[in-house]
């Protein structure tokens, strides 16, 4: 699951209730570990007794979000984008930042997994136009459902 | 110089140019050191003179670009990206690819390198509004000159 | 946690006992998430109810260990290793190999950390004097009380 | 080049010495990039007209080794001894500290490459025994010939 720190309160309320539709299938939660929509997937996961992994940038815990089964602190910066993304079985994508787009742009460059987008900015081509490899989902369900399936 | 493998004939035109102008400058240039956008750029660079390091996603040099000064075999997949442009000290992007778009957003994302893209995918915010970060050259003149300012 | 893939009965013995309780005492284990020691080390803590996140080398789950919890398929290489050495808030080295000696290098290096060692290699100076940094255990019991002491 | 920033004068000569001859024999110089061994490595090979590339730990440049002909600024911290050792046809180990030491181990385990050391730590089996994979060199001159070789 990937966002942004900072995030609008209806990105936050998605991000729980998509944690918490994860944890209910069973789903291992993978993050970047942090406040905004990380902590808030963290917590809808937690809610449901799921198990929620944090992949840091910083290479201590300063900042993680409570709630974290374990933290990885990789002291990679943002190369660890890449190892968060690397490590989904389907990545599913809230709200917009340059960080969370180059998560996004890394997992669709990958080809082997589902791309979920709610909401969140938009990529076009140099003529405009949309670009495969995102489905866009209406709601935490969908996305799940899109991300799971 | 950040762009991809697969590129349109005057992609690689720019890149060329674009490489021997920053070789004419006096700067290294660092690439992705594959094929497409990357070797032209090295090409380019090498006909001024100049010195060019490719940062490899893979362990060894396979495919690696004739006529890098060097190779850093990163072995780190596509976390060479957030490498690459964590190292530069301002990044251009010729032309669109997924993983040319997470190393513009990475760059954009560090907030202290001028981004400068010459051609190329757009990125648009949730409102279908332009994003600031990136700045938009004509040719690959205009695109050194800002990228070096 | 940390150790070869190729180990001793005894080793592989002292590694599931490691992970046994470590899990008895609530922590959260990391480790290489392969074979050997690092499977060791995940059937003994999952033996106890544990939780164990396996960082791997590859970008994706091939000859993982079962019984993971999570796995973080860095796609780094052996550059997971410090990603490994710098999550965890205590190291236990079991048995010896180059990898796992690196891994043991970047713990003490990291200087923040207890390092303690159950059997394996020995490294000395210049002079063949022993250095400081690691604490070597008897048995498994020592160890982790060493490391979570 | 592998080597410690503290060292002794012994220990910078042989640096300076071995940067000078794999200069002479026009191999690109990769090392760490900072102070101690790495900083005399990068002056004998600059002061024999070679390129020197610094794998640096940092984000930035700050202590970066003056003289450099390029820095990759990784960000990765330690990680960055990965993928330094994984990017040479060959590594001279010059004196020991932990970090050093991490890039020998990561060197030997890689297999395919010369792992050349001159003076520094030793690494004994659990028996006390020599291990192979290391080979040692009296001087700098040999030390460049068995690494070159």
């Amino acid at each position: 699951m990937c966002g942004p720190r900072d995030c609008t309160g209806a990105e936050r309320d998605a991000a729980r209730e998509v944690g918490r539709l994860l944890a209910e299938r069973g789903a291992v939660v993978l993050c970047g570990g942090y406040t905004g929509v990380m902590a808030a997937v963290t917590e809808g996961a937690r809610s449901a007794g799921g198990l929620v992994v944090g992949v840091l940038s910083r290479a201590d815990r300063e900042g993680a979000a409570p709630g974290l089964s374990a933290a990885i602190a990789t002291g990679m910066g943002e190369a660890r984008n890449a190892v968060l993304v690397a490590s989904a079985d389907a990545v599913i994508v809230i709200g917009g930042s340059w960080g969370t787009l180059s998560e996004l742009a890394l997992a669709v460059r990958r080809g082997d997994v589902p791309v979920v987008q709610l909401g969140g900015w938009q990529v076009l081509d140099e003529r405009g136009e949309q670009l495969p490899g995102v489905t866009r989902a209406a709601d935490a369900e969908e996305a799940v459902r899109l991300a799971v399936a």
